[in-house]
């Protein structure tokens, strides 16, 4: 997992990690579900959703804990994505994070119904937090249902493979990496307003306008990885979007085109921290490191 | 739709219908994602579980609207859940009520993520919604998520696929079911405790106690069912239990000796229900219907 990070984003991997393996009911004769949830959110990942909530915390001086449920929820329902994207009526992928994926590691009725239960997990976390009040709790499960559900994210992975051999716009490619990527990443950014009265209206308009714009770097740059990276490096299997013919920025648009359109949105994101000063430097951080990593 | 019912019954069934057309989102151009969702929501089904919500809460006089968010919230898990147990790789079941099953109607993944975002709007709708405080919102998404993720409906399902072929001691088979089938119908029937603030925990005891034995016994029905009436009737294939060796009450234990369960479970539920005199009259009709009905 190592990202050459510095120790801020080591500490929040460690306390992420931390807080899943205790949020994820523990291994039990129970049809082997709670084993395939296990294995989907705890078999490694970047935690970047964590991450962004964290380091968008540091920008408004939120307290850790109170971001703790809002980083294992969000990180859970992308772990859910995940399983349901791999199957086989989807994207078909055997490989994830350099292990099998979880209908290959169980079966596919095992690893529909650990995801189904991850999703409905990460709604039951929120309810029950002893850290958070009820008004924070209620425009928590807002703002995350909204980024996962038919608008946001399940519905962008709908359009994604109804596009599927098609040549897309750039509107509407835009629409698509904003609903399957780009909401949660979104939700994950604007969590730490839950937790605050009366947020100033400016910096929310312009924290979302960051966090849309990394959004989409961001799945830009997961694909460009995907054609210019071996599957040892990105640890799922390379060049499946060109095997399942999928409409992405490098295969419309070019693969130079799409670096340097990555490079553009890379500087938008930093002018928009401006006003942040130091408070943003981990989140300047995570941003140049999403944009420019390399697996 | 035809329960023989009083105007009680017919009146609440035309309102959730009303609801939930409302609630779910209208078709578009979306990757038929909306058209599946409506599909999965909107094509029949008795509303047993929203009944069940209107009908507990005429007991405690808890105003009708401020059950409708519950009702459509429990309604709308409920197709999650059948459109996932239909797939191929769970019960691989071609018909529902009468009609094609949502992935025979529209395709696998469509119907996956159909559900997946069925789930989610289920609890962004309890969160939105301007009938309930917070505390109320908050208390029922604790509730509802419970009986649906890895300790109830979803752990219930796992449970049910892995028995596949085994016989189960008459406990294991009760657990099964009141993961199942029970969790969900005992969330319905406690739902009105959500708007109430300090209720009486003995009746709140009772109440939970009706809720389960009537969850086992509808089980037991639907089981019977399964196995006494043609596809015609119960709009989806019949005998399918005996197809895909499940472990059912009938199947473990014999036919007759099922009816006569349902028979004491019956009599038991009308017990329960004894305290609350006429204010109990849908329900206890609700209770007789569920546990004689014929399809």
């Amino acid at each position: 997992m190592s990202m050459n990070t510095p120790n801020e984003i080591k500490k929040y991997q460690k306390r992420i990690n931390s807080l899943l393996d205790r949020a994820v009911p523990p291994s039990n004769n129970n049809a082997r579900l709670n084993d395939a949830m296990r294995y989907a959110v705890m078999s490694g990942g970047k935690r970047i959703r964590p991450l962004l909530i964290y380091s968008s915390g540091l920008c408004f001086d939120i307290q850790l804990n109170k971001l703790d449920i809002p980083a294992v929820s969000i990180e859970l329902l992308h772990a859910f994505s995940l399983v349901h994207d791999d199957l086989p009526s989807m994207d078909d992928d055997d490989l994830r994070r350099g292990l099998p994926t979880t209908h290959k590691k169980f079966s596919e009725a095992t690893a529909i119904l650990a995801a189904d239960a991850l999703q409905t997990l990460s709604f039951e976390l929120i309810a029950n937090s002893e850290s958070l009040d009820d008004y924070e709790k209620i425009k928590l499960v807002s703002l995350i249902a909204k980024a996962c559900g038919s608008s946001g994210m399940t519905g962008g992975q709908s359009i994604d493979l109804a596009s599927e051999g098609k040549t897309l716009s750039k509107s509407e490619l835009h629409e698509m990496h904003a609903m399957k990527t780009g909401a949660l990443i979104h939700a994950s950014i604007m969590a730490p307003f839950c937790m605050m009265n009366n947020p100033n209206q400016d910096i929310q308009t312009m924290m979302s306008e960051f966090a849309w714009t990394l959004g989409l770097a961001f799945q830009i740059r997961d694909d460009l990885l995907d054609i210019e990276q071996p599957s040892e490096v990105i640890g799922k299997t390379a060049n499946s979007d060109i095997k399942n013919n999928k409409a992405t920025w490098p295969a419309i648009f070019g693969v130079k085109e799409s670096h340097s359109y990555c490079d553009k949105l890379l500087k938008k994101c930093i002018q928009h921290l401006e006003y942040f000063d130091h408070k943003a430097d981990t989140l300047r951080w995570l941003t140049n490191y999403l944009i420019n990593r390399k697996h």
